[in-house]
C-alpha cells in the first residue's frame, strides 16, 4: 500500500513544490538515460501507463511515449476534447475511471489551472503534470535546466531571460521556480499586455535590449489571438519589438544559448534561420525531453 | 481452420444469446483473472486485436485495451468519426478490410442496430461487441452480473431496478437478458417517453418509490437531448422525478447496492455526493470490467 | 553513423526512382513474409517507428502499424488534422521534432506533393511515402505488383488498365512507374477532365470498351468533389460511362483480375457485387499490404 506522502514524492506536479536536491536527482538520472547504449531497458515492465491529455499535445505526448516505451511500460492514450471535457467534474471522473482499471501512474495535461492539485489527493495512482493551464510544466522546465546545465556545466549565476506571453506561460512559471532554486538570475521581457502581475515581486521585466545580454534567451511561443486588442496587432509588429530577429541574433554574445518550449511560430518570436542556427538548442530541449520524462516517470514507478 | 460454429462460439454479440452456463463460466474465469497476482500474461502473445470503435467512447475502448495489453496482446485501435462511416456497407467493408489485414478478433462499437449481426457471418474472425445501438452491450452487463455476484454471493431472486432511459439503452437489455437467466427478478422504471414498448413483456414498470425498495438500483445515464419535448423539460426536472437523489439514497436499504454504467451525470439521475458513498459499487463496476474483458478476449482467442 | 547515401538506399519516397532489381528484391521479401509461420518476429525489437499522418487514412496507417508491430517494432502514431499542419513549413518542424526525439524511421503521409522531396534530405532517419499528394504511393504500388505477380507469375508484357482519376491519383503515377520498368503495357482511361496531361507521353487513353480488354483492370477511387463541374454530373453518370458494372464485369475474360487501391465507392466505380466476386483480388491486394510493408521496413531498419 503506498502512502500518501509516498505518493507525493512519486507523483510531479509543479517545481514550485520540489526541492533543489529533488531536482538534482532527477536530472543526474536523466544523464545516466541520455548516456544509456540501449534504447529500451526493462524498468517498468508489466506497468501501464496513461496518458490524460485533456488539452491536445501531440508533441508532449509523442516525447512521454517514447520515455515510456523505452522503458517497458505499457501506454494507453487517452484524449479528450476540450468541448467534452471542460469542467472540472468530469476531469476528476475522467481519472478516478482510469485509476480504477488498474493503471500504474497518470500523466495528464489538462486546460484549467488549480483542477490537478485538487485531484491529486483523491487518486491513489503518481499523477505527472504534463502542463495545467498557465500554472506549471515541470517536465519542460526540467528539460530545459538539463539542456542550460550541459551546456554551462552550472546553473548557479547564470542570467536567463524569458521573453514573450509570460502572462500565459506555464513555462517561464516553473523554469523561474526551478532556476532560482539554483541561484540562476531570471528577468523576464514581454510587452505589458502579456505580463503577469503575481510575478513582479519574483523577477523583474526589462527592455529587449536588455534581455538580449544573456547566458540564455528563452523565446516563449506567442498566440496573438489570446490577447485583447492591444497595443500588439500583428506578428510583424510582435516580431519587430520582442522577436528574436536576425539583427538581434547577430548581436548577441556568442556564448549564448538560443532556446524555446516549440512549437515555434517562425518570422514571430524568432526568425527562421535563428532557429537551426549553431548556437540554438531548440531541437536539442526535444532530444533531451525524452530521457529527463524517463527519469520523472522510473521516478514515479519504481 | 475455425468453423462457422466454432467462430460462432467465440464471438460474444449479445447475451441473449448465451446460455447461463456459458455467462457463469466468463465470470469464473473473471474472477480468476481479478485474483491474478501478475500484471501482465503471456496468454494472447501474437495475437493482434482491433478495437474498432465507430462510435466514441474512450472509456470502453480503455478498458478493453487495458484487457487485451493485460493478456500481452498486440493492439490497433481504429476510431470512426460517426460521420465517415455511416452507412452499414461502409462498416461492413472496413472491418472485411481489418480482417484482410490479419487481425486474431475485433472488438467493435457502432451505432446502428442490427448490422453487427448481419456482419458477423461474413467474418472469419471473432467479433466482441463493445455496444451496438441500442440493442446489447454485452461486456457491460458481463460486469454488473460480475459486480452483483460478488456482492450477493447469487444472483437467483435478486431485486434489481433499472432506472432511467430504457428505451435508448442497450445496457438496460444486456442486463435484462442475463439476470433473468440466473433468475434475477429485474424491475424498470422510467418516464412514459423513456419506456420501450417491445420489453413490456419481459419487465414491468414500477414507480421510483417501488423502484428504490431493491437489492440493486441501476441508474442509467440520461440524455435529454434525445428525446422530443415531452413532459421532462430539463436535468432538475429529470433529477427530481427519476433521480437517485440525496433524500431517496437516505432511504434504501443498508443492502442496497448503487451501480451506473458511467459516464455519469452529477447530480442528474444520481447526486454528486452518492456516487462515492460507501453503498454506490460504481468505480468497482470499472475495475471489474477489466477482468471481465480479460476473459470475453481469452474466450475469443485461446 | 548512416551516410546520405545510405539513408536515401533505405529511405522509400518513390517508385520512379528505385530500380527494377529494388523492386524485385522488396517484392522477394515480401513473399518469404507472407510465407512466414510466425505471426511475430524479433527483426525490429527496440526499433521505434513514428507513423506520421498530415492527412488522415486508417486504413494505411492500420496496414503500417500491423507489419510494424509483426516486426515487433514499437509504434507511435502522430496524426495531426489538415488544418493545423497546413504548410510545409510546419510539417518539417514536426518531423524534425520526432526525429530529435529519436525514432528510427517514420512513415509519412502528407497532402501537398513535392514537400517530401524537399523534406528527406534535412532528416537523419529512413522515411517511408505513405502517400504524398498526387505524387506517389510506392508501398501500394508495391502490394499491387506483389498481387499482380502472384497471380501471373510474371510482370512482363502484362496489359494493365487504370481507370479513372488518372489527374489526383498518386497510385495510377506509381504504379506506372513501377510496371513499366517491368515491361508491363499501362493504359489508362478516364473522362478529360480527371486525365493528367503531364503523364501523356508515358501511357494512352483508352475508351473505356478497350479498357476492359486487358489482364488487370484496375479501377480507382473517385471523388467527384474534387472535380470543377464538368460533364459529370453524378455518380450515376460515372458509373454509367467509366464503372466497372455488373454488365462490362460478365464481359471480361475470365483471367482478368479486378483490382482497386480501396476505399471502395461501391456502385459508382465499381458494381456492388462484383468487390468479392471471383475474379476480384481487392480483399487480396489488403492482405498483400502486409507483408509488402514489412518488407519496406525491414529495408528501411535492419
Amino acid at each position: 500500500m503506498t502512502t500518501m506522502a509516498q505518493l507525493r514524492e512519486r507523483s510531479l506536479l509543479g517545481l514550485k513544490e520540489l526541492s533543489r536536491n529533488e531536482i538534482e536527482s532527477i536530472l543526474d538520472r536523466a544523464a545516466y538515460w541520455e548516456s544509456h547504449s540501449d534504447k529500451m531497458v526493462p524498468v517498468l515492465n508489466s506497468k501501464f501507463v496513461a496518458n490524460m491529455f485533456f488539452e491536445n499535445s501531440t508533441r508532449t505526448r509523442f516525447s512521454f511515449e517514447m520515455a515510456e516505451k523505452r522503458l517497458g511500460a505499457q501506454v494507453l492514450n487517452f484524449t479528450a476534447a476540450a468541448s467534452s471535457v471542460e469542467k472540472g467534474e468530469s476531469i476528476y471522473d475522467t481519472v478516478r475511471t482510469l485509476e480504477s482499471m488498474g493503471i500504474d501512474a497518470g500523466v495528464i495535461r489538462l486546460k484549467p489551472a488549480g483542477v490537478l492539485q485538487e485531484l491529486a489527493p483523491h487518486v491513489s495512482v503518481p499523477l505527472i503534470n504534463a502542463g495545467d493551464g498557465n500554472n506549471e510544466h515541470p517536465t519542460q522546465a526540467l528539460l530545459d535546466l538539463y539542456t542550460m546545465r550541459k551546456q554551462f556545466g552550472s546553473l548557479q549565476g547564470l542570467n536567463v531571460s524569458i521573453i514573450g506571453d509570460i502572462l500565459h506561460s506555464r513555462v517561464a512559471r516553473s523554469d523561474l521556480w526551478a532556476l532560482q532554486k539554483f541561484g540562476a538570475n531570471v528577468r523576464f521581457c514581454a510587452p505589458e499586455s502579456m505580463q503577469a502581475p503575481e510575478l513582479a515581486e519574483h523577477a523583474s521585466y526589462v527592455s529587449i535590449d536588455e534581455a538580449m545580454n544573456a547566458d540564455v534567451v528563452m523565446m516563449l511561443r506567442v498566440q496573438l489571438e489570446r490577447h485583447a486588442t492591444g497595443m500588439l496587432k500583428s506578428n510583424d509588429e510582435y516580431r519587430a519589438q520582442y522577436g528574436l530577429t536576425r539583427e538581434r541574433a547577430a548581436k548577441l554574445a556568442k556564448h549564448t544559448l538560443i532556446m524555446h518550449p516549440a512549437p515555434v511560430n517562425r518570422n514571430v518570436e524568432i526568425d527562421d534561420e535563428i532557429v537551426e542556427c549553431p548556437q540554438s538548442a531548440i531541437f536539442n530541449q526535444m532530444s533531451n525531453g525524452v530521457p529527463v520524462r524517463m527519469s520523472v516517470l522510473e521516478r514515479a514507478m519504481k
